[in-house]
């Protein structure tokens, strides 16, 4: 079965109230301003795969679920994720996101930044829509560590000898935080005790994990049809991530040198990429890195046990699943 | 009297609390990450005249003083102005505020935006402490203001054309909104009636385009010892203000060609911005944008009138007059 039909199967519960999602995203990104209205409708566009979404309604479903509230905390976490993701783009000098270009490159970057200043602006008044104190603080400390982990990752670029903590470290502040904050948003709305919240929010940062260690994987075995990018963008833009992590540590014949110099250049020459990254891609790294992603997945799985049986668990479950078998 | 003595001695009264502000700013700003803390410590190195936190605190005293909730809200108002600083300086290319290097031209453009997000982050849990959702909205709709104010600057810059209509419109949003948020704020945590909360939101609003045409004024009769920066410095940017507004508007001999000319250039050299700077100087237009100023803050003293007397009242009405005397 294909991703998007996995996906599809899996959220058959929610389709209709993540549509509602998809519908008041799209009216709250809207402004006065026909400029950021532009930007805003191209980003837009290309929509993800609506696994924050998903998310929050389902750890809400677990427990009392108040979509009214739910509602406009799945649109705040899904605008704040777009916000970075316009912010990261101009960081990072990309050209182009998910097939089309980026803001940054088709409008300049002070565009950008307000455009993502702004989608962050309209994410506190969406915040304040949900009416629990408890969910400003969290998004504010989630915000707060995505900056964090981007600044973490600009730190760390280019350098090899970075540890597995670090790199845990780094992707549990960038993207696994925000995957734990629908989660714990989701309990909080949903009226779960504190133990409760904390786990959801456990299941989230696990998942989170797993999620990101997959997506790095992705970026070394997959192909441009699949991943919708050409492999090696991470090692091309001097990220250094877990299967290459993995791969210096065993030291074989020359490859640290040849990849330590392959960092330190400005640009790494197209062909240089393609042999390091099918060098990773044929190591055991890969399965190494495989393997670290399932142990957070597994653990993930064996919170959710903690909540009684019902659909939505199963739905939960399935999920952690699919964030480690997905092919893109 | 000097600007200085002038606001030390208006800011008497409340020059304990004030303290308070900075030191719980200083507090808020500080992350686990030494990089970021070393970025913002850079840019809180200059402080600014604390006129915000000062119109928050004075319109909390006018109603109820509730100073451990108006004291989160200033925190947060004024975190939030230093961080679309920081922003504005990289879509400027600014290198230089207040006599030090931008965080942009220091730590680079990638730093500058995560700090500015940071920043933002941050505010979102100040204003959570204030345990008010009429301030939490009112901080979604101001940050987002202040983005649109800003991309309206950039789609007039270089038109020597728009009008005052158009020009009060951008400085509302991108400079008043936020003082206007300030005073609006204070009357909402004093406990004040719907009609007073709307009251000291337009005083704000009209003190605050009043302090914008001063500073646009102080931008070409000023000298770089008064103003901390070169006088022209809007012009040099391709920034149109209304003084320049006004002087074009007399279509004097051949000056609406020259300084189409100018905005058109990639760059105008600095003996044209000298000179068109000395024009519009020498030009009744200053005058005539004093007086425009002078209406606003007219309008914003008269709505004290409104609130019984009192030293706080006495206060902010001196404040009016000051932002209109000021010399930088």
């Amino acid at each position: 079965m294909s991703d998007a039909a996995t996906l599809n199967r899996l959220f058959a519960g929610i389709e209709t109230d993540l549509d509602v999602v998809d519908a008041t995203f799209h009216q709250r990104a809207t402004s006065g301003l026909d400029m950021l209205n532009t930007a805003s409708a191209h980003v837009l566009k290309s929509p993800g795969k609506r696994l924050r979404t998903a998310l929050t309604l389902l750890s809400g479903k677990l427990l009392t679920y108040q979509f009214e509230k739910l509602l406009p905390m799945s649109v705040a976490f899904e605008m704040v994720h777009l916000a970075t993701l316009v912010h990261d783009d101009i960081i990072d000098h990309a050209m182009t996101r998910r097939g089309l270009p980026t803001v940054n490159a088709r409008y300049g970057n002070g565009v950008a930044i307000l455009l993502g200043d702004y989608l962050f602006a309209r994410t506190a008044g969406l915040i304040a829509d949900v009416e629990d104190f408890r969910v400003d603080r969290l998004f504010s400390e989630t915000v707060a560590s995505v900056c964090e982990g981007t600044i973490l990752e600009l730190l760390t670029a280019r350098q090899g000898n970075i540890s597995v903590e670090n790199y845990i470290d780094r992707i549990s502040r960038k993207t696994a935080c925000l995957m734990s904050a629908c989660c714990k948003g989701g309990a909080i709305v949903g009226g779960g005790s504190e133990a409760q919240i904390a786990l959801l929010g456990q299941f989230g940062l696990d998942l989170g994990i797993a999620f990101q260690i997959i997506d790095d994987v992705l970026d070394y075995i997959g192909t441009e049809e699949s991943i919708g990018k050409p492999a090696g963008n991470d090692l091309r833009q001097g990220l250094v991530t877990l299967p290459l992590i993995y791969a210096l540590q065993q030291q074989q014949n020359g490859h640290t040198e040849r990849v330590g110099q392959a960092l330190d250049a400005e640009t790494i020459p197209d062909d240089e990429v393609r042999d390091i990254v099918a060098w990773v891609a044929a190591s055991p790294a890969i399965e190494e890195a495989m393997g670290l992603a399932r142990q957070y997945s597994s653990r993930a799985r064996a919170l959710l046990l903690e909540f009684p049986s019902s659909p939505e668990r199963d739905v939960l479950e399935q999920l952690v699943d699919f964030v480690v078998d997905r092919s893109r």
